[in-house]
């Protein structure tokens, strides 16, 4: 059965490639994607997006652009990592989408409601504003979602502070918000997307499908490889968006486990650690799990599947 | 000028007191009334809301249910004040209004956005989280809402917590976005409404009135009165929301004084206090100010005065 | 009787007054001097209590110096309120005390373990480093002191942040370890000593004692006066530190008002904050107490009086 | 050269077999052992160690007793782990050496002050609140101690929270201040000592030697670990305090890794969390390290050995 999915985004080169993924893969249904600020600002997050739906050849979904600035917290973008544009690196064109009227809040709960419960699943890539507004402002979609797979967090790593990462600690008051509402959530985290590194094998296997979207990839991992490499030393950038994705399609692609996590609100070293308590078997009614060993294979493969797939889009 | 006013509020005796000024003083127009989750659940808040426009004879105007629980923190109400309705004491009638369709949120909205910047005063006499989530949804009422005037918080005096107040702490973040959002933010907290005490000359002066109106007034500070002498020690109660109405009627129902203001969100006994800086002048551009001393009389008259021009409603 | 003090201080201009009441006055007897890190360096505050002692005449009490910083946080002095020295203005003379060889909280714990329970009174005017290290290393004092009247704090007023006072916020774990003890506290703090203003008619009585001691306070009134108009708007200096002496001699110097206190530890907004609880009466069992209103006549009568019974030390 | 060491010290299960490993053990000599409230009351505490002392023969050491509760949060014992006694399981002896007349805090302070500079390492596998005291009331020996080796906290893992160990969340100023000192310390945390687990093979080679202390190792690890499995879920318990003396003994017992260390003091859910930054290589004048794994043949080769050269004690 196809997935559908809600893609909650700030792209971002990974969410770029997640974007790719979900639609160039035919077991997940993209039937939306909302922007949030994040990585860079609501105004080039959400021009981004439109440029990699034209550049993927995406017609026919809804885009509407969500909130430009955390609950409570002040705007911090990552522009060490996604430059300027927030998508550095590539020639963008031109979007060719008209944005959808709706703020994104309401696309998110409109879309909820006209599905049946169960169908939708949430997939947010960013900083959780948009997620915890919706709902905030309807409840009911707490048990209308199917469920949230949402890369941020870690369990035991931390990218923006010694032990949070970036999508968390921007908003944290919006992940506390996500993380204690009923919905299962699948927190897909450092833990897991640092065994997703764009090493040169991988590099080369998305040269070979030889397309513009794969070009377009190339060029994300170049810039994103450059960063990743000055600013937190990485020898190879992880991609951390796509695996999101790669779960809604393939459960497989990574081992998970069941542990209750909570977000931190007042620690002065811990602000927006997602706390997981792994000492002991989670209890039955735990609503969250973990990501935890990722099938670097498989992985790859969907990506380079997907691209496949997408072909070569004439712009 | 009349003011136009969307008045916020979780009724409660004070919060349907502050109604029925709004609704009888020719000087301000209630141009919508929303609520939230804050005295008794949403659902009972907002059938109080409309019993409450039926004894007062409000029509044509909007009214819309908001938030059922605050953004962050878990839902808490003040049974021992304002019993198991939110409004107990008087007989009150089977609603006849229908609620408007729209969210709270989107009502609020709508309503500043379709006015002219400068028109619309919000008057939030509950927790702020309707407030806040309209404003992080719609960036742009910030700059289009004449005033914020919140009955809320206290710069020297606290009653859910040694210094903290009901409607802030039950959702401080909310507070915190409110306050530190651009608009020009009137708290009006206990340091003033603990000094509008509903004595016998004021109770007397009311019931003079001989309305049905003024009586269910008179019934409401009977079960208000009991309540606050158990709970909180209070020979006589105070009527706090009207307090923020009846700023905006006359500004000089009161003395204010500028200072910055901001809300705690992570101490162990400070949570939700409104941390108010009296050290020295305000700087030039604060944008917040407390309400310091009533003009007793002047604000009992307001009272009496909309008691008298509402009439003899039949209900 | 004669009361017998410790006197815990930081001199400071406000200090050294509170030293020369402490041994000018009769009803009280100074039986050690400690000192400890706050408005200067323990090294300078400790130079400047031994030239004190040698401008008031004190012989025969043990001095002994203490902690070099706080037990937490990094040492924050207060330069821009007592200069350079700790005690700017008046020419100091070379301390010919010799300092006992104890740790101040050796001196504190053996002083108060040779006298009998309730005998000997801590009088703290600074950061509460060395009570706090006194009663962590020796629990039995905290029954033996008779009890704890200190200078800082406030109920509803902040210098050194909006809401907390120097002498708790330089060290709150320690005020934290002091208030949450057994022993009666007296919190004589901002309210009140904000009332022990150093007017003209003060100042022009003090000079009129004619001796060189009262000279020496003079000079310091003339500092103190100088840095408090400039950083923090007064118009005349509060002499904080002798209030709380004045205390132990005459308790009618002031009303006071038994309340629940506790020290924010954790709070953005509040860290060091007192937090007072007065909402209700304080339960029977309550051990602290702040101080309201003061007697200003009285207080400076006592001053006066103390420096005429010292009269003309030839240093 | 034979290390000398100060035990701190609240047997405690694994603090006995810490003691006996240090008596026992030619390269390390117990130069004092000192006490403080932990896995039970400060007089259990010293009793245990004063009866484990008559235990291995050791004679010679001054023993002191320290603090009876943390600096600033309430006393937590350990009960469900360590038991009634705080040494649950074995008969205890009487204590024949008796106790030091000073108290912990200046045993220490003498000890270090008496030897060379970087000839005493202070080994506390309690609650680090005598240290905190010791290094606060003289701050001198912080460049006098060679180096801290503790055990406590974990980098990734937790026990009495999700993520806080129990010698640091029960008091974790006094953490913050002992890992804040310049002095190196060493974290035998969590990660570390999980891997210490006394497995039946290991019973069984401690149970041949034979001896009435080992017999006594015996006792205490089945007390140790039917509680660790009741309370913990733990198949063999984990013996914590010996691998810091281990490591003193032969630091390649284990690998350590240079990273910066903090401890959470304000989180609602992080409190006492040891917040170590591995993100990336440790500055160059990173003053901290933490143990990540054991040699778990040599560490236990090490406690075998050490009970049989203590050989057969007549108590």
């Amino acid at each position: 059965m196809t997935r559908k999915i809600i893609l909650d985004c700030d792209p971002g080169h990974d969410d770029a490639i997640a974007m790719l993924l979900a639609h160039g893969n035919p077991d997940v249904e993209l039937v939306a994607v909302t922007t949030v600020v994040g990585n860079q600002t609501l105004e080039k997050v959400t021009r981004n997006a439109l440029s990699v739906a034209r550049i993927a050849g995406i017609t026919g979904v809804p885009f509407a652009a969500g909130c430009p600035r955390p609950l409570v917290r002040n705007v911090e973008t990552a522009l060490e990592i996604h430059g300027e544009s927030g998508l550095d690196g590539p020639l963008l064109p031109e979007p060719r989408l008209e944005l959808d009227r709706r703020h994104a809040v309401d696309l998110i709960i409109d879309t909820v409601m006209a599905h049946e419960p169960g169908e939708i699943t949430l997939v947010p890539t960013a900083g959780l504003t948009n997620i915890a507004l919706a709902v905030r402002k309807e409840p009911r979609i707490a048990s209308r979602v199917r469920e949230v797979v949402l890369m941020g967090g870690g369990y035991h790593q931390g990218n923006w502070s010694a032990v949070a990462e970036f999508n968390i600690i921007i908003d944290p008051e919006a992940a506390h918000i996500v993380f204690n509402e009923s919905w299962p959530v699948t927190m897909v985290g450092l833990d897991l997307t640092h065994q997703a590194l764009a090493t040169p094998d991988v590099v080369e296997r998305i040269a070979g499908v030889g397309t513009r979207p794969a070009r377009f990839v190339g060029e994300l991992l170049d810039f994103f490889g450059a960063t990743y490499r000055e600013a937190q030393g990485f020898a190879h950038p992880p991609v951390h968006d796509p695996c999101a994705v790669a779960y809604v399609i393939d459960p497989d692609v990574m081992t998970v486990r069941k542990a209750p996590v909570d977000i931190e609100l007042s620690g002065g070293l811990t602000l927006g650690m997602t706390v997981t308590d792994l000492r002991a078997p989670a209890p039955d009614d735990c609503h969250t799990q973990v990501a935890v060993e990722l099938d670097r294979d498989r992985f790859w493969g969907l990506v380079v599947d997907a691209l496949e797939r997408i072909g070569d889009v004439t712009p």
